[in-house]
């Protein structure tokens, strides 16, 4: 994991030592399409994250300034994790991800219909997709 | 690194699976980007990746059917890398990574200015401007 001496500063090293794990860009498609915001629903995703993990990559994520953690007014007892604008500016990249290993990986199961219906109409309209969505998740996260 | 069963069949999590390091798509970046196709060009870029961390990058790749190595023609003892049409469908995620890294993280060095004409030209005719990159990348590395 990242050195506090970055490798180098090429933008995509940078960009690799914040979000180039197998964990971390998996927390935000949670929370990019699956609507997830507190700790405990991260863990019930499918691929059985650890609560250490996940510990981890959440504060690492709000220390690099992609989420923000605060109480839920819903819920006293409660973190809600809020997307920033620096983290809604990593939704073409998990779409990108989404869509690669849909066409190219040979057990990918089909998504869901409702991610489905995302993916294509992101992908269809281009970056003109992705601003709708991205407005979409502004008017959900931030203040 | 992953195991023999993925971890769930979303496809963000197989892609992941098979590039979510630190490490991997620098390998793709330095093809993509930097013309790099022999396993001592890799080592001397400002990352310094190992020669075993690259060994085995390399070889997921083509087990992965990212990549393929052959010999070279012109050095007999060389083995030469070149992406296939799975790799080369990498390129849009390359670009968002590296645009990301240069709008929101503060220590990002400029790219160099081949570099920067590069990105920017994908970036402004978006679609079409990765069309035309990967085209070249294919008349560079398919046979």
């Amino acid at each position: 994991m990242p050195p506090n001496e970055p490798r180098s500063h090429c933008p995509i090293n940078l960009s690799l030592e914040i979000f180039g794990d197998t964990w971390t860009l998996l927390v935000l498609r949670d929370m990019m399409f699956g609507g997830k915001r507190h700790f405990r629903e991260f863990l019930e995703s499918d691929e059985h994250i650890s609560s250490n993990i996940l510990a981890d990559r959440l504060a690492r994520l709000v220390d690099s300034g992609i989420l923000t953690k605060s109480g839920d007014p819903t819920h006293k007892q409660k973190a809600i994790y809020s997307l920033t604008e620096k983290g809604i500016a990593l939704l073409p990249i998990v779409v990108h991800i989404g869509a690669w290993g849909s066409h190219w990986v040979p057990d990918a199961k089909k998504l869901d219909a409702g991610a489905r219906k995302v993916v294509r109409e992101i992908q269809e309209s281009g970056p003109r997709g992705w601003a709708k969505r991205m407005a979409e998740l502004r008017t959900e996260h931030l203040r």
